[in-house]
């Protein structure tokens, strides 16, 4: 089965590979001629070239320019160097640019946006320059942006937009359509209308195909759904995601502490989130910050420097196990050329359960109530595993040397050392969970601490007590 | 900076964490329940357990339960067991329920599912029993799901709803909505309405927000946007997500080969997508083929065993390395304690910049364009850092044993193996993409390959060469 499901992806790689010419992707070209328009000065043409762009390709082309050039590009493309296009540069990019332009280019950007877009772009900015900004906004939408600030960063309240279609459960379909015609303050994007009672609390939602569907005369209550997901407004964006992937939500609204309406996500913010999401977790697991492409060579080398550093004492810490058993490497180098093999496999088994672990808490697939037998199961696939790769790397072992003492030891640190691996690959997420630290943060350098200090010390150990 | 945003998001994760009992999470108390209703034969009571639940949520309930119990769950479901719970279970579990499961019983729940949904559920069967349930399925919904399995798996035509709203860019508003309200096959949820030529080649779209909004007498023409993305029917998922993403869409039109509309991709799919592609990479990246956190333990063991294989001979590999160098051991023990230090800090600086490698090449931030100046960066970075850690490792060696030659060594074995690290670390995954191979799969254990093997070479040779 596993095998027919692998010929299949490897089939379909090769017939719809994802290619450097991908559907819609940023022509090379392009990119050159804008460059060089860019280099002679001409900026009318720089501007042209971007006019027919979508905001998305046009922020792309900014990253895509070294960190030098960004600005002047910006201002030569004046007009079209929107708000949405600041909006869909990379956190990375932005703040370094947003630090250089001018602030009334920055107001007039972000005054274009929605409340969510513009608490986007304003919220990495350092706590001055955010106040210089916020000043120069105009009163009306500077309050509502002060006041999605105040919510915590990666909370709904900073993903939500205010501007909602709330209406009374009796209101009729005709009644509604004619209000939307009014053209009364509306979201720019929406899928549902919200309905609401007495006290403005959400009690349904009538998706607007429902709502085109029915006759004039039937009323919100007759074609509302009830089943709704409402947000408070403090929730984390990760659980946002987890909602809205769950329940195949499109927008859902967002309430405050007395359980009112005060606004509404919506599925294209939570798209983001969920990449945002599980690339951090890819990123943590490898000790890497954020996605460092953009970011200049100082600041990548920082970012990075303190897991390797960690990194280094968890080595020297491996190096002093080592250290304890010099009299008997000196005796029998044989266990200096061996011992990476059982270290490097700990490694590996251990890092293939925490991995699986990672993702299934943040999928809430484990859980307190299935733990024992999650943990049962990888105790027994660490056991099965540790006994066939004791048995392959102690048979290699006692073949090379022609010593079947030393293949026994070798297999018998194995079985220890992947079993550990196996423990702690699974415990170690799930106790950082349980004390609310992001189960990839500082995982896998706690695990590869484990595996390496269990792996010498189980085997220079047991070569120590059978072999000298 | 840095460390500024880092302290936001320490407060937030203890203001808002993600708790075992978040929002609308599975309630253990009631899986607990069900179990023991379950156990005592208690059918009506599992009933009315599950009636109130998302079928989402009872998707989860039934993953939760212990393999030999779910057909059981299912038989007491009964009738609160449909296509959508069935569709929401992940495809390991649902993969092993459907060989169980009575065809009629399978055939009821899929008929029940539009194509894109039951094309999910039916693409992972073996093929007789694909073959079994189809041939048992209503003929007009057969030639429909048969009709999108001749796709390749994972692609556009596979994700899409064949039921679509195409209308000619000539009707009213007024039109429009006297046609939907007519109530002829609509598609369940939808929310754009497609603009299509004489052809049928899609033109423009109309969101349900802007038709609401309009007057009667406006044309689609007046309305539609004509900027739209249209996805040719063999576009692999991946591609799917990225355009979805890159330009925030909630549905888009999918065309056959001559260009006409034959489906509609909607953004509840795509969610799913993004989620998967995030998790493989994830997964791909530290050996584990799949979440298998509800596989079976033997098939569990199976899928893990591959890699670590693999793994065992790149770590024979590094041995071999080690014996070509046992006479300098035996002389000088401290080689043996100190090598391990090298290789590793060359492995986790190479896992860094393999990770940003393998994410920016997903969301098409590294592309040939770019790739000279993000390896000038790599090196440099891999420079700085070898340096620094050069200095610590080779200082804290020649302290410990009081030999300053042996500091000079490990330091140079340690920029030596950064350097590698970084530059393997960029090529692999780019080379891997360019030959069509997803640069996840192979790209960690190619480089800790090169890593160990660099690093025990690097640090023993130079030792041999400069101790001995």
């Amino acid at each position: 089965m596993v095998s027919k499901r692998e010929d299949a992806d490897r089939d379909l790689s090769r017939a719809v590979p994802l290619s450097e010419n991908g559907l819609y992707t940023l022509d090379s070209d392009l990119v050159r001629r804008v460059a060089k328009a860019l280099e002679r000065g001409d900026f009318s043409s720089v501007r042209d070239s971007l006019t027919p762009l979508h905001k998305a390709d046009i922020a792309d082309l900014i990253e895509r320019f070294p960190q030098a050039n960004r600005h002047k590009l910006i201002i030569a493309a004046g007009e079209v160097f929107t708000g949405d296009v600041l909006a869909n540069i990379e956190d990375d990019v932005r703040d370094d640019l947003l630090e250089d332009l001018d602030t009334s280019k920055v107001v007039d950007a972000i005054t274009t946006l929605e409340v969510d877009d513009a608490v986007s772009v304003l919220e990495d900015l350092g706590l001055p320059r955010q106040r210089e900004v916020l000043d120069a906004i105009p009163q009306e939408e500077r309050a509502a942006v002060e006041e999605s600030l105040t919510f915590p960063e990666n909370s709904a309240g900073r993903l939500m937009q205010r501007d909602v279609l709330a209406l009374p459960a009796n209101w009729t379909v005709g009644k509604t359509i004619d209000h939307m015609r009014d053209g009364v303050s509306l979201p720019d994007d929406f899928y549902e209308v919200i309905v609401v009672n007495a006290t403005q609390e959400p009690i349904g939602s009538v998706r607007l195909d429902k709502l085109l569907r029915a006759r004039r005369p039937e009323t919100l209550s007759d074609l509302m759904r009830t089943d709704i997901k409402t947000i408070p407004v403090l929730t984390d964006q990760e659980e946002v995601g987890y909602v809205f992937e769950q329940y195949d939500l499109v927008s859902a609204p967002v309430v405050g502490t007395d359980g009112s309406l005060i606004g509404v996500v919506t599925v294209d913010d939570v798209v983001d989130v969920i990449q945002d999401e599980a690339e951090e977790d890819l990123l943590r697991l490898s000790g890497v910050a954020e996605t460092d492409i953009y970011r200049a060579t100082l600041e990548t080398m920082w970012g990075r420097f303190t897991w390797l550093l960690v990194n280094l004492g968890t080595a020297i810490l491996a190096s002093i196990v080592i250290y304890q058993f010099d009299g008997s490497l000196e005796k029998m180098v044989a266990l200096a050329v061996l011992m990476p093999i059982v270290a490097s496999m700990g490694g590996n088994a251990g890092t293939q359960t925490m991995t699986v672990a990672v993702r299934a808490i943040a999928t809430r697939d484990l859980n307190m109530g299935n733990l024992g037998r999650v943990l049962g199961k990888e105790l027994l696939v660490a056991l099965a595993n540790g006994g066939i790769f004791a048995i392959l790397a102690g048979g290699a072992a006692a073949l090379w040397y022609k010593d079947y003492p030393l293949g026994l030891v070798i297999g018998g640190a194995m079985i220890i050392n992947m079993i550990t691996a196996g423990l702690f690959g699974l415990v170690i997420p799930v106790i950082l969970w349980r004390l609310r630290i992001d189960p990839a943060t500082a995982a896998g350098v706690l695990l590869t601490t484990v595996t390496d200090v269990v792996g010498f010390l189980a085997f220079l150990g047991l070569g120590a007590l059978f072999l000298l």
